[in-house]
């Protein structure tokens, strides 16, 4: 049970994303600023933006779900009597963060220790918020809210397929991916957590990638299954420990998705 | 001369790229609402936001430059008496764009027939604006507006390099391109004309392709030449009709790619 009745789950998790995006978006696109010549320490700005994400969400957490437990990607496990777990991925798409683009994230899902019930993907720049938790589905931003509903497409020859690969995965996880990207009407690169959200957000039909962490995939599966999707890994089971990694927009694609990869 | 002497180049330039926004915002991420379940006919709303935005731009250089040549991606080239010409995209990155990502951009630049000397690389969902022309540089977005100037970085082991590989080119200009990639310390895919304006921000170093069209780089030539960065082709000569483009943050970065790509 919340130990703060006061606030819901996704009330908790609206408070982190925001606290994130206050710790975060006075370092972006800063690294010139701080690094000048240093270039050899051009990294140093993103792990205190990482950094300082984390410890402000757990903080939060510390304040209103004192009983939880929470795993970070800069900070590790700490462990809470409630068996619920809080899994987080301060900016999700590092690569991406240092170079400028829009599309890396802030992940938090929420589980108790298994699958996650509740996921939040979150763009501070363009001020994209992605939720899902049982009965919410729904994107804010710019231009407004929007309920989040994947597509429809059946067929492997229909869909768009993100992917971070080539930058990522083994020469085998990466003919995998090949096999599938064969079949597929367009095949799109390098958009870190922002291609789960846009899958959630009915854009595009399969993300697959490799070498994931939990903390990478937690909050996408979250929000991908409010919305209607499927995520696994490539043998069908379970993805929410991460590694290889199959999302898509609904059943009979992701069986499709999965016949190719199984072979693999 | 300008025929409408109340509004300089860039004041019209800016009008093209407000106009351009407001015809493609209403479509952008809109696909499935208007095509539902007939996927086959899934490209037709890019289509549209690309003819109502360069129709758009087209009526405001009728009013404020009816002397002006125009060469745009959708309806070609109408000449004009004052030998100057614009050359638009009004949506750069269509791939992109039907998939909903917000890296695409409308694309503006103005010549005197030749190398263009204003250019404009609009991202309207984000809303930044990034601009170049003499004595002009800056971009403007929902964090406020920013000088533009592009990095210092001379040496390939320290550069950041994006490209739209593996989705263009042929093997050969791939084998060149991952000639330059394998020296680099980090490669990022699939950001359309972003990734130039990122160059001109500062935030990366290189930006290689091949198979351009004439309209696809004369904007960002412009963004990034009065940010202080170099663009030519593979060869070092002029890059403005397209084809093999190196962009570079700075001359020595570029003279380094330079020499790698000319081996190709």
């Amino acid at each position: 049970m919340p130990s703060d009745n006061e606030l819901t789950d996704l009330d908790v998790a609206h408070l982190m994303a925001d606290a994130a995006r206050t710790a975060i978006l006075p370092l972006f696109r800063k690294s010139d600023l701080t690094t000048d010549n240093k270039d050899s320490q051009g990294f140093d700005p993103v792990t205190i933006a990482d950094r300082d994400a984390e410890q402000a969400m757990r903080a939060i957490l510390g304040e209103h779900r004192p009983e939880d437990g929470i795993w970070g990607e800069e900070f590790g496990l700490q462990s809470g009597p409630s068996g619920r777990l809080w899994v987080l991925d301060p900016i999700d798409g590092t690569r991406g963060f240092i170079s400028g683009t829009p599309t890396w994230g802030v992940l938090i899902a929420l589980s108790d220790g298994g699958a996650p019930f509740l996921g939040v993907i979150d763009q501070p720049y363009i001020g994209e918020r992605f939720t899902g938790a049982p009965g919410v589905s729904i994107m804010t931003g710019p231009h407004g809210p929007r309920a989040l509903e994947t597509r429809k497409t059946a067929r492997l020859a229909e869909s768009i397929l993100f992917t971070t690969f080539p930058e990522v995965g083994t020469p085998q996880d990466r003919a995998a991916f090949e096999a599938v990207a064969g079949q597929v009407q367009l095949t799109r690169f390098g958009m870190d957590c922002y291609a789960y959200a846009l899958l959630a957000a009915g854009q595009v039909d399969l993300v697959i990638e490799a070498g994931l962490n939990a903390y990478d995939i937690q909050a996408p599966i979250a929000v991908i299954e409010a919305a209607g999707g499927v995520v696994t890994d490539w043998m069908g089971g379970p993805a929410h420990q991460g590694g290889r990694v199959l999302a898509a927009a609904n059943p009979a694609l992701h069986a499709a998705a999965l016949e190719v990869l199984a072979g693999y």
